[in-house]
């Protein structure tokens, strides 16, 4: 939704509004920064998140500083920042980056009751690693308990992307100087078990899946 | 500097507050995501840092709001994270990330004249890409005139970091469930020159050094 406070300023042509896109760019990643204020100043929080529909979710301790902040309905600012090339040009100028982000704000709510609260975890770890929640021991009442879960409406935001090529001022283009762009990736590596495991245990399913393939 | 802002809360064993494990995960990453009050709401920008000595550079249009705001004194916070695994234990609870992250607090001051702003450039290019900045076109005065340069000084500042194994609740190591850590990697691809490059304009050598290695 294009808002006041959502509307990109610099390059308003890389700004996007649609959902489609807001959901694509959340999808591809499950680490947000959050941004909150504290005591007057701003702070800025690393959390794991997992969207499903509309919503995005969060959870953490109990005790967490940040979510007893959030709970009590204060405004805040996600961010989700993907940098997917180098872009050089042949002037320093003209260096840039190709990246998706989409910036989201807007206030938390408590998710309340333990089916909720399930629902929610689920969310947050099927977005981390796909079925991997089917694989494990689920969270019993007491780990429930000490859990904090938050949900965050996905209303007032926005998306920023570059993916082009290099643009340098037309005189420079006669230049000796070498321009283009560097793909960056990210891959997940070989699985290390853990040392601990029983023998005969075969790599998880979810594992195999992702195993030296790109996030 | 572990001051009130700055201490770790939760999980207090993971928090450093030395200057050379703050300095090693900026140097790690070029992207930050910066945190401040605008309109008494909270926002949340990502933008390309430099690391010199104890401080961080940013760069941007001189009509960016958000240097704008940040010119003007306001306090921000800075983060830096970097994942560096799925840490997947046998019980849902005790899944967590391996992760390196620097949250900083402070005000940022404007960079003023042709020669700190020209090395405060530098200093952003060389975080970006090593040496790419002896490879190409300067800026001129216009270019300048039109770019905003800050400095925020690395004072109020702790780093979190999470470098270990799966660690399951001791009845769950009896279970018949797959653990471990899947390591995750950034590389760079191989780089794909501008469509408009000169024939016979070799690989810069910057990023012949970079290409198909991680970051």
């Amino acid at each position: 939704m294009k808002t006041d406070k959502t509307k990109v300023k610099r390059r308003p042509d890389r700004g996007h509004y649609d959902k489609e896109t807001v959901y694509r760019i959340l999808d591809r990643d499950f680490i947000c920064q959050i941004g909150f204020v504290f005591d007057g100043y701003p702070v800025v929080i690393p959390t794991i998140y997992g969207r499903k529909g509309n919503s995005l979710y969060f959870h953490g301790a109990n005790v967490s500083r940040m979510l007893q902040t959030l709970e009590k309905g204060v405004s805040v600012s996600v961010n989700v920042t993907l940098t997917d090339a180098l872009v050089l040009a042949r002037s320093a100028f003209h260096h840039s980056l190709n990246y998706e982000s989409v910036t989201l704000f807007g206030t938390a709510h408590l998710v309340d009751g333990d089916e909720d609260k399930m629902e929610a975890l689920k969310i947050i770890s099927d977005q981390v690693l796909k079925d991997r929640w089917s694989e494990v021991r689920l969270p019993n009442e007491k780990e429930l308990n000490v859990t904090k879960v938050l949900k965050l409406e996905i209303n007032e935001v926005s998306a920023k992307i570059r993916a082009e090529g290099v643009g340098d001022d037309k005189p420079d283009y006669d230049l000796d100087i070498w321009a283009g762009v560097v793909p960056i990736h990210r891959t997940y590596g070989k699985a290390i078990p853990d040392e601990l495991l029983k023998s005969g245990i075969e790599t998880a399913p979810s594992v195999k899946k992702i195993e030296n393939e790109r996030l």
